[in-house]
């Protein structure tokens, strides 16, 4: 049967509702979910931990949790060699404490670019002043690495996305980096892995990528508000002692003060206490099961929508993020605006993408049951905007791939 | 394809985990749920209200908010001529305060069983001293509306459950008081409808039904605490003053306070605020939109269990309450430990029937899709205790109810 029907209804005779006329909407009584690339589902454990009574970061508990917490960052990627930075802020502000602590004036930074986020920080860069090149491909496509590499080969700094969550494409930064680093070994790589920090496999110290940046509320489950950073042996060496390009983000001061126990500025202490409580869960099981686990919970998302006519933007999908074209003759906007009608957060491309995809992710507290969920919320969302698939479709994709 | 493996596991070829031998669980990621038939899931605009500055109940705002609360509860039900009664308590002591506050000493009450729970209202009558006569079937069957008839014909009072957790059966309500009434029209009717309430069809005022029981845990979704219980206009008369069976639980008192704005004595406040936010939820839709929506969820939890080998115990099933016997060979305990293992609360049966069945619900704050993720979640439990069934059959057959 295929299935076009509008929005879900109850049929009033089943219903037994002879005082209603026409079919009336069940939505109303559905579960509001974030199924967005961030902010995502909290666990109520760790919302929780905001609500304590208030913490004080100087105090000896505040101190041992900064300490706790910045240990189970680098334990999260098996990386005891590097060190971790909390920024008070969001990712971009980590991505620009990385970026003026360790990049001299005037310094040449080459931004790999194929899509909104990629394209940010090279406008970050050029903000400051830096001799600011760009490797790009287009949206939705992936890095060349040997481009990159020739771009990148006597720049300082290589700016570089992991995980592009405006296209969903997961860059390989491994080949990224080997590429670039054997032409230019003394190459920095800053890496945005905002959403594939505890979502993809990434191993910083194997792949050689120097710095690491993501956010509190991507894979780490959090809410919004900490800058997470990770810094390599290599990269602590190079950080400038009193840049003129930042104060509050200054990593040099934050890092040796993190080091000793505090943070040089008032920390959102509680979001710290939040995310130290994620990240437990997160290092109950080895990080590869992790990985795998959001992988195919996100395949299972990308099956669904192929069976009901969609199809990935990116070859090379990110883990975090289902970036879909919809169906033919359905834009991105209707979809994700028909999701947020249901009570389900959702997103649209972002400009000048906005009705080429639609984004959905299964990134924070939600397991393989819940992609099973999006499935069928995918499903009910497609079908009511005239897709024509047949019903179950979708969610049997979902599930086979759950397997 | 047949589905016999165990639990499911991570490959660690493709999760890519050379450290690791052997299969590792996924299953610490998973999030936990609550599907048994109470405590269940609550909302957390709902637990919010919990934790707001504490409330007084003789501030004029705790006033209005039991006044508004009591009106949602009739309300919710269509039950304008009825007043109802909010007992900090369980459902039981809801029930108890409705017996020895509307039957006199030594009065003839009438307990129809078939199960644990209408078992208990017959023990409790015959604590009283109650002439207590039973009518009953064996578990799993429905209440024959004209033996209960018969049994009840001299009888004072008719204690009879609606939906009978422990077994799964919603008893015909409607047919047995119309019967029972038909017999004997000064027949006091209370009707256990602690797992009904807000989740089946239930009209007291066209059903004749004198006395509504229920629990704030159930089809509410409100933490326990709350017994509530709503009077016909023929009860509110015969309520029994200063009753000699009880104090506390006195529902002459009680309501004649609850009618003026207070309780006689400290209520769980926070726990009313609570009810109140959920009962806000549950009337966003007309009744028979929830009532339908609720019984669709049940039959798609049993369909999934009848896919792959189960079978309902009870021929008319509750809508609040999915009690299956397992396939062959696999207890109710066993399913029951399975699910807790992969983090899901459900429940084996009850006494003397704790292996016979397993009880799943989706009756608090979950939705269509919740229950499609009960049934991979089903499938994924049932598969890893050896049933056999092609994978998908669970979630194909949940899904095609859900329609």
């Amino acid at each position: 049967m295929t299935d076009t029907a509008s929005r879900p209804a109850v049929d009033p005779e089943t219903a037994g509702a002879p005082e209603n006329s026409g079919p009336v909407d069940y939505t109303p009584l559905n579960r509001r979910r974030l199924i967005a690339p961030g902010p995502v589902e909290v666990e109520p454990r760790v919302l929780a931990q905001l609500a304590q009574p208030q913490m004080h970061h100087r105090a000896p508990e505040g101190v041992a949790k900064l300490t706790q917490t910045r240990a189970q960052l680098t334990e999260l990627l098996g990386a005891p060699g590097y060190e971790s930075v909390i920024v008070t802020g969001s990712g971009t502000a980590a991505f620009e404490g990385a970026l003026v602590s360790l990049v001299p004036g005037g310094a040449k930074v080459v931004s790999a670019q194929a899509g909104k986020f990629s394209e940010r920080w090279g406008e970050m860069a050029g903000r400051f002043g830096y001799d600011t090149r760009t490797v790009s491909r287009p949206w939705g496509e992936l890095l060349d690495p040997a481009e990159v590499a020739h771009a990148a080969r006597d720049a300082h700094t290589l700016l570089v996305t992991h995980s592009e969550t405006s296209t969903g494409a997961l860059h390989d930064l491994q080949a990224i980096v080997a590429a670039a680093k054997a032409d230019n070994p003394d190459l920095l790589v800053i890496a945005d892995c905002i959403t594939s920090y505890g979502v993809a496999e990434l191993r910083p110290e194997e792949w050689g990528v120097d710095v690491i940046v993501s956010g509190s509320q991507k894979g780490t489950a959090t809410p919004p508000g900490l800058g997470l950073l990770l810094f390599s042996p290599q990269a602590r060496e190079r950080l400038i002692p009193d840049t003129t390009r930042g104060f509050y983000l200054d990593m040099q001061r934050e890092l040796k003060g993190q080091m000793a126990g505090s943070t040089p500025q008032t920390p959102a202490i509680n979001l710290i206490y939040a995310l130290s409580a994620s990240l437990e869960r997160l290092l109950s099981v080895p990080r590869e099961v992790l990985w795998a686990e959001k992988k195919r919970q996100n395949d299972a998302l990308i099956a669904a929508g192929v069976a009901m006519g969609a199809r990935s933007w990116a070859s090379r999908t990110s883990p975090a993020v289902t970036v879909l074209c919809p169906p033919e003759g359905i834009g991105g906007k209707a979809v994700a605006a028909q999701l947020a009608g249901m009570g389900q957060r959702a997103l649209p491309g972002q400009a000048p993408h906005e009705d080429t995809v639609f984004r959905v992710s299964n990134m924070g507290y939600a397991d393989r049951y819940d992609a099973l969920s999006i499935a069928g919320i995918l499903e009910d969302a497609l079908g009511a905007l005239g897709a024509k698939f047949e019903r179950g479709a979708g969610v049997a994709a979902a599930w086979n791939a759950l397997k």
